[in-house]
């Protein structure tokens, strides 16, 4: 379907309430655990939720309404949360990202965006030309590829549990596809 | 990490709320479309959650109990939910889960499981021997798995709206591991 605001907007004002009911005060053999060397444990994922909530989204979008194409977006650091979540609980990144996120909607509404805003272009280092629509929609679409992530991270630490069934069980199978 | 009941429990305790805050009062596009011929909805993964909360996860595990090996499971029908959810709303579905879930776990908990209990052995019609922790902590797994497939399912209808940005984005590269 196209990309339509409102939907996505539904959609972000959900992700912290269903992190917070899925993760809170979980025992640590969930949240701290990895997928191996050089991968990510749910604590980690919603330290880069945080970050992006900081640096990426919004930023962005203003960055298309200012500038257009005549400035480029600032890199996205993905290893930030190393650094920005040393010392604190799971807990404490859910508030964060819980009052992140709640602010970046209210923001969003108050820029009113048109129809026309939603087809102007940026660029990103990257992938070079993308629109105010695309980079909304994929706001919403990476909430949901960390949701993806975080239940293969925690299926993960069952991999041997479940026994056989682990034919049976897609998430077990699932390798990030590179993401 | 081995098999800990307490911490299987604790994640099937909070699917219910988790698909409630994720799902309840989205609008259907998110909620009533597929990836393609022949894969299933949103809806339909709650009505498949609903059939495993009536005829698997409990039914097996009594089985188990009452019979070991001497009787196999009976098979799990992956396409009831096309019947049984018919005519019904997501919100239903959703309140169905819920009070099943929870009736379950009132039930496995009344059981009082015993370290000896969960070495016990039952037979699945497909995969042969299994034992009761394998069941159990699949349980949780199938929770998982079906979070996973959701956010699949859901990003799916994006997957031209966010553009360029795709190729950042795994969840849109899920094939669902024939799961």
């Amino acid at each position: 379907m196209d990309h339509n605001l409102e939907q996505t907007v539904v959609l972000l004002s959900r992700t912290p309430a269903t992190l917070n009911v899925l993760l809170r005060d979980l025992p640590d053999s969930w949240t701290l655990r990895y997928e191996g060397p050089n991968t990510w444990s749910v604590f980690d994922v919603i330290g880069h939720l945080i970050h992006g909530e900081r640096t990426d989204w919004l930023p962005r979008a203003k960055r298309i309404l200012q500038f257009g194409e005549s400035k480029p977006f600032d890199p996205f650091d993905r290893f930030a949360q190393e650094r920005e979540s040393k010392g604190k609980s799971l807990s404490q990144l859910l508030d964060e990202f819980t009052a992140l996120r709640s602010e970046n909607l209210a923001e969003l509404a108050s820029m009113k965006i048109t129809r026309e805003d939603l087809d102007r272009r940026g660029v990103h280092p990257a992938l070079g030309g993308v629109t105010l629509s695309q980079l909304l929609a994929t706001w919403a679409v990476h909430d949901l590829t960390h949701i993806h992530q975080i239940s293969r991270i925690m299926s993960y630490q069952y991999r041997d549990a479940v026994g056989p069934w682990s034919k049976f069980l897609g998430v077990l199978h699932c390798t990030g596809h590179g993401a």
